[in-house]
């Protein structure tokens, strides 16, 4: 498989240091956590936001349902599925939504940004993450990586819930407000289940006020200011 | 938080496709999964091979024990103590030693590599991963990844069993070695559980008959031969 010449290479015992790191990619790695009511824009800004960091030569990368869910966090029945797994272990390591569930779909997102960031990139992730105590243990965790700190934040995508109900463009809402008109309740945020609005977010966006774009613009001007990218 | 001079951001409706993110980057994502004996060298090889690629310029990331262990897959008394949890789901979704916990283990090592490779980093995992099904559905979830095929490199670390009972740099043979002579297995690999050597690596190497420089080397040519990385 080798080439002709062969390549030399030199390295000194130990690992990458984070500063090393920090100053061959140009970059700080970071976790943005956008958290936020469905249909409140959480995804369009972090695709938006991922884009115009890469087009300005930075590593970025958007954690969203459709790459956790049907992964790491798949369903016990995905799970069986791909993997010729019986029951058991299917549905012990399988994520469906009740409430521990739903935990630790969170968490497990929280320690694969804080990896993520630790390995320089800005890690964004996109998850109604309604509860604060999760949210704040995702931070916890970043701020006690054993590697060091890792930078953490929280961006609260404040759109109310007219303006997603409004957009509600996969037809959840309308789904949640039948079935809970109907008595059988999805826990859906928002409708039949609670979302916590932060306490002290690093930025607050709404995309009933703002426009994609500046929503964009105000999470890379705070990472430029914070210096975790170049301005 | 924002400077005095708005930044303009422009961007289009969808995310950033694979091809662009390789030319942005410089680098196609891939993940090197690292299999061999306790002590063979393959954390010695990541550590190694992550400097040098880092040095080149290139975004890359050492997955093993140490990060992996006491965040992701942490154990369930981890587990308890970080997040307060009662017994029941610290046991549920912590991981432990047992045959169904190593392979949960395996699999979202797997699947956290395949996330890093599909940002376009280097990830480079160090792990026994003792069992071909395994790795193989590591390989398989590479494969069938959602947004595309991402490149696995299988390098199996062979050093003799003799030479990695010596270096046996954690006296982790010698506790094995004990407990199976006191009747007390531990089912270490090598000692008392078997290591499945891989039947089509794309790489082997040997602590044995290389030295660290040339096995990094030898991984450096398969990824510039392979159009990975620059040569």
């Amino acid at each position: 498989m080798s080439e002709g010449k062969p390549t030399q290479v030199f390295y000194h015992t130990g690992a990458v240091t984070r500063e090393e790191r920090a100053a061959l990619l140009k970059q700080t790695g970071a976790t943005v956590w956008f958290t936020g009511l469905s249909g409140s824009g959480k995804s369009t800004l972090a695709v938006a936001l991922e884009q115009v960091l890469i087009r300005r030569g930075h590593a970025a990368y958007v954690l969203d349902g459709d790459n956790i869910r049907f992964g790491l966090n798949a369903s016990p029945k995905i799970l069986a599925d791909a993997r010729g797994y019986a029951d058991e272990p299917a549905r012990r390591f399988g994520l469906g939504f009740g409430a521990a569930d739903r935990e630790e779909n969170i968490r497990r997102i929280g320690e694969v940004a804080k990896l993520f960031a630790d390995a320089g990139l800005i890690a964004l992730t996109s998850f109604i993450s309604p509860y604060r105590k999760d949210r704040d243990a995702a931070r916890k965790a970043h701020a006690t990586h054993k590697g060091g700190a890792v930078p953490f934040v929280e961006v609260f995508v404040n759109t109310p819930i007219a303006t997603c109900e409004q957009r509600d463009p996969k037809g959840l809402y309308k789904q949640a407000r039948e079935a809970a008109a109907a008595g059988n309740g999805m826990g859906f945020t928002g409708v039949d289940d609670p979302y916590e609005p932060p306490t002290s977010p690093e930025l607050t966006l709404s995309m009933a006020t703002q426009t994609v774009e500046e929503g964009v613009a105000a999470v890379v001007n705070y990472l430029v200011a914070q210096g975790l990218i170049r301005g």
